[in-house]
């Protein structure tokens, strides 16, 4: 018998109904003649309300025991799914993260998995249990409970897919795959039947937000193919393998695109060593996440320093770093908050340059300027007005062909 | 140093604000030089809601999983508290009734507790820390949560002094002690400064509802005394001790009623052996709770059984019983569901007859008629139309000079 993993995420287990229709799906894979275990959210926004009652606390919630707080939203929709499955009859345990033996280090509220310790699982599974785990959560060696920070229960599952030798790990949720670009932008966007891991990485750090860049970083190190598809529909979903990149390169799969993009600039700064650390370390420790750096190549010995961060970071990136380049000696610090983020996403453009001039030309065309450009082995991203991120998702998408297969 | 252990019911921590005013009332006895360790149950109508929840997915919700899930509203509670008290600048930190070695059997919804392994406890408090446990649950030798039933907290709360060898068990609500009746029912009703552990029982189990009677049971046992007072006031409370019942011995020393009453007779009972098991084995089957049972000496072969269930439970046990006694050869099953019960209790009486005969006297006196009377070592126990409950408990409270220190 194989083992599968599922994982519903929180609008696939949102209310009563919802759960009893996700236990009908989990019983149709059973009878399959597959061992199946479960990772589930917590129900719909119920992470969100635990975060808002701790807040109405104190504004600095220990993190000890907001982890322990948030890790009952995932006990209570596991129990319910253990419910619904055994009143239809069939025979269910639920699991909290200690319980399934998800240990983790000891960073409250973005623990890192360091192993697991299946015994139990296997237990369940050999007396005829479907065992349904709370995701997003462990225990540490002192017993004290973490959560894994958001995207968390995406990582459970696949850790759990990896450490029970599953054949696949089955990401279910209200999105019915990947696609070459948001639906809601790209009316044509066709939805593809497999994608690599790297290339799943940059769509999904990117901005297609359909699986958390964490649980794909941790299937492509243990080659564990994902099947992301819908909880509410039977159409078939993407499947996120290692074996896709080498059958499609040199082409782009999908555009991905952000719209929560602020940017500053750092006019002037002395081309020395220790200057970018002085301005990040800062940053950094203000819990600003800083996304992409670009520094252009100074005239003389001055250069311009440009970096993005999330528009609701951007007046506390600003605060922090003003006083610290004035006394560095820069000239001036500029911001502007009404960007947005385009990406194209495809193994093998490194060695096609074609593909940076055929998209530049694209958004030429439609006369939208680029602010930044930033490429990796297997994306070329550019920053562009907030306003025209919807014309270039739809002029990339026509220029690289996308909608045929 | 010495250990408090106090508990703090669920309207006392039923929001934000009571939250905040529990942890500034825990910080006043942790500044008294003591070692502090608070069981919560669940913020106001949690549980109940929870419970909603499991019903609302399956009539009959699977034990396990249940408790699992209600066990999530004593450690949300439990969260809470700590932050509020580190918020405050007092190092706290919660555990489960698992990470607190709360040790039950596998009885779901209505586990005993058989041990406790306080390490992780006395590491914590060793540590300064004040430790706040989840009430009302433990785990089981093979890892599964349970919980310890209605009142479960209160009984988690006498366990942990015992274990912990605190000086005293302190118990919080909204009722600032043990009257000698309830005061919504006679104004006059004095608050008891002590109570013996056997006295308080009946008064509990009797409807005063003040403490429940495991723990009191509980507490008796290892002779641990209780402190019941509102967390919403500084007034002095009651204390349930062990030396109480020596002092006051042959007094009246509350009254307890309990509204909630319905009354089952079945008439011409053959008087033969096995007739009264097979009544009560089929309702203990089906839930049904008896309470007070009187059979009344018969005259030749065939006698009268009279027992007591809660309102709700009427329709059920009649159910149940109907075709049972049909088939003894009873002659007749008659029912009652307007009843009250009105109970005087204190040590010592069964030497003194003269209570009993007051007792009757005072109700005679207020023309209320009793349809049954049963009584135990330090209480007796009349049963009587609903309607006259308040005017029983008066007359009886005025009988007894309750009012009187």
């Amino acid at each position: 018998m194989a083992i599968v993993v599922q994982k519903y995420g929180g609008s696939s287990v949102a209310d009563v109904d919802k759960i009893r229709n996700v236990a009908r799906r989990i019983i149709q894979t059973r009878e399959k003649d597959n061992q199946v275990v479960v990772v589930v959210s917590a129900m719909g926004d119920t992470t969100d309300d635990l975060i808002d009652l701790a807040h109405r606390i104190t504004d600095q919630p220990d993190p000890r025991e907001l982890d322990v707080l948030l890790s009952t939203g995932e006990i209570v929709s596991s129990t319910l799914m253990a419910m619904a499955l055994k009143q239809m009859g069939h025979p269910a345990v639920s699991l909290s993260g200690a319980q399934a033996g998800i240990h983790t280090d000891a960073s409250f509220s973005r623990a890192r998995i360091l192993k697991i310790e299946a015994r139990r699982i296997f237990k369940e599974l050999e007396k005829g249990n479907t065992v349904i785990v709370a995701g997003f959560q462990g225990i540490t060696d002192g017993m004290d409970v973490t959560t894994l920070g958001r995207g968390g229960s995406d990582t459970t599952a696949v850790a759990l897919a990896v450490s029970l030798g599953a054949g696949v790990c089955e990401r279910f949720t209200d999105v019915d795959g990947v696609y070459t670009a948001d639906p809601r932008l790209v009316p044509e966007a066709r939805k593809l039947p497999e994608i690599g891991y790297e290339e799943m990485l940059e769509l999904a750090t990117y901005g297609s937000k359909v699986l958390h860049h964490r649980a794909v970083e941790l299937a492509g190190v243990y080659n564990m193919p994902i099947l992301v598809a819908s909880s509410f529909t039977d159409s078939p979903g993407t499947l996120i393998h290692g074996g896709a990149s080498m059958e499609v390169r040199n082409k782009v799969r999908g555009i991905a695109h952000d719209l929560d993009v602020a940017k500053i600039t750092v006019i002037g700064v002395p081309d020395k060593p220790g200057v970018a650390a002085g301005i990040f370390e800062p940053l950094a420790k203000a819990g600003v996440s800083v996304d992409t750096i670009v520094q252009n190549a100074g005239t003389g010995n001055l250069a311009d320093l440009t970096f993005t961060v999330a528009k609701g970071d951007l007046k506390k990136a600003m605060d922090v770093i003003k006083p610290i380049v004035q006394s560095a000696g820069a000239k001036d610090t500029v911001s502007d908050a009404k960007l947005g983020k385009v990406s194209i996403v495809g193994t093998g453009m490194q060695n096609a340059p074609g593909y940076a001039a055929r998209m530049f030309s694209a958004l030429s065309k439609e006369n939208i300027n680029i602010q930044l450009i930033t490429t990796s082995e297997i994306r070329i991203t550019v920053i562009i007005d907030e306003a025209r991120v919807k014309d270039a998702v739809r002029a990339l998408h026509r220029a690289f062909e996308l909608e045929k297969a």
